[in-house]
């Protein structure tokens, strides 16, 4: 059919109602702007599923919803973020990921020109990580329905040596390591959404870690009881969750926990703790003691892990509290926040 | 942490932003009414992905976004429909469904209570089709940034027979089944959005199918080239695409093609072709002329597949039109809509 040749004017162009009716405008929309930026042998059988080999054994599965605001923000936007975000739920259970799925929800009267650009960025992230993109979704809603674009992805990846990570896992003795500075993704963000300038433009750290992880595995294996990206609600977030998931306490000192200058400024300018501040390029690795100075060895080798630290331990406290000694040798509670403190930040 | 069994207030209480923050109030949200209602082993873990073992082989994975408005229907719910929708997919390419994932994108303001219902409907249609929901993500946006809820689902299922159903595959002197009545499910919709009352209350199909594909595949598996569920768009829209991917024709024989009186009516009162209305619970599988009548059989002993009809056949078209004899013995071309028909029905 001619019809389907029919180009897109990617220029000038925006999503309309018909761009999500199943019909011929969400025909072109998908083979002329998605296959485009990250087409591939799956996308291009165009069934509403795709099919894959596995050779047995242990799966792991995840998903994350992406309304992060503004859509392009220093360092990336809400494509790559999205691909990297689900890339790391997969590796933070020690999986290698394979498979992903993305679901668009756009709204009408959104431009072609910052589709095509979002669409790039997850081709883009899904080469750098070695994962593929292999079956998608479009909904388009009537304007004033969303905040131009979100994002819902899915991934899939293998556990291929027996590895069995998870919340409940930490021991009392058990060292918290953190892969770098904190606090970078929310700050680019809000710098982004509040239009200020900082004197050092601060960048999301937004990147795929299953490398990183992978290198971990392989110094630290038996060691190593759990990982965490720690994204929203920050580094005080994850860990309170495992503390309340493992039923431990853990101790940290402030002066090993590595917070870039240019972020420690603008958190204070802008009212917030680094602590509770979205990384998007950063895990939290919980590991047996006897493993913890291998492993560290290993993620400071890794460029996205050259900041690495060993930041505190896991204590007996039956109140499962996060405490941390600070600079000053004084001690606080760090509490997991009860309110929102940074809203849509992924 | 005592907060932690802090309950809920589900009759009175809404969705704030802090129930997206990754703090405790989602933690909350996730424990009091996520869990209670599709709560599993899987999600017990409280990890950011889920772990399962897999036999080896070919699996599927699928993604669908729901935006469909209004979010409670005749017949179900967005809740209900995510299920179907995404176990249906996995069940087109004759897999089986085994593990579902959930990003559910919420309004500020959204009523605990209706989202309750919903997410006890995912529950419901879960335990009905025998799969797991076992990981999933909450975002919350800000008031008039979501019409009330969104959600996107990803499922992964297992071929476990060699089966590779794919749009490219119908061949000339292929048969058309579907398996019941068409437009049920965007008349259900519109009815209710549009507070018509009909005469009789037309009720959405939404189902999940895959039961019905297992009947289907035992008794034609060689012959059936490929299936599909007829949604956005359309028995036209599908079997438009089907056409074009696979390079054939398709004629109709519109007598042969169920239709409630119900839907009829209310169609020609709101100006519509059933032919292009989304259908939930449907199927349209293309298999070759040897097995036909087998399959139709075994449908049509099948709960969900009683009203199945053979409807037409592929031919050989270079312009890959979809043609029916009307039932007044005149032709006309099905083509697929190029605009918008019915936004927001899935």
């Amino acid at each position: 059919m001619k019809a389907h040749q029919r180009k897109l004017d990617i220029k000038n162009g925006c999503i309309d109602l018909s761009h999500g009716s199943g019909g011929r405008a969400m025909s072109q929309l998908i083979s002329g702007l998605f296959h485009e930026a990250f087409g591939n042998e799956w996308l291009a059988r165009g069934n509403d599923q795709s099919a894959f080999d596995v050779g047995g054994g242990r799966m792991v599965m995840t998903t994350d919803g992406y309304v992060v605001s503004p859509l392009f923000f220093p360092g990336g936007n809400i494509g790559s973020l999205a691909v990297h975000g689900t890339v790391n739920d997969i590796a933070m259970a020690g999986a290698r990921p394979l498979y992903l799925s993305a679901s668009f929800i756009i709204e009408e009267g959104f431009r072609f020109s910052d589709l095509k650009r979002i669409a790039e960025s997850i081709g883009e992230a899904a080469r750098v990580a070695g994962v593929y993109i292999i079956t998608g979704d479009t909904k388009v809603v009537e304007r004033g329905k969303a905040d131009g674009l979100y994002i819902s992805t899915a991934g899939v990846g293998v556990l291929t040596d027996g590895l069995d990570l998870s919340a409940e896992k930490a021991r009392v003795g058990d060292r918290v390591l953190i892969s770098g500075t904190l606090g970078d993704h929310g700050v680019a963000i809000m710098s982004k959404r509040q239009n200020l300038a900082f004197e050092t433009d601060v960048v999301s750290d937004s990147a795929s870690l299953h490398d990183l992880v992978a290198e971990m595995v392989a110094a630290g294996r038996k060691g190593i009881r759990l990982m965490r990206d720690p994204t929203r609600g920050g580094f005080a977030a994850t860990l309170n969750e495992i503390a309340h998931q493992s039923g431990v306490g853990f101790r940290l000192q402030e002066e090993t926990i590595p917070v870039k200058p240019a972020v420690a400024a603008a958190c204070e300018l802008l009212g917030l703790d680094p602590l509770y501040v979205a990384n998007e390029g950063k895990l939290v690795a919980i590991v047996s003691p006897d493993v913890a100075e291998g492993v560290l060895a290993a993620m400071k080798a890794h460029p996205l892990g050259r900041d690495s630290a060993d930041v505190g331990e896991a204590v007996a406290d039956d109140h499962h509290f996060v405490q941390m000694t600070t600079s000053f040798g004084g001690g606080r509670i760090v509490d997991w926040l009860s309110g929102e403190q940074l809203p849509r930040i992924c």
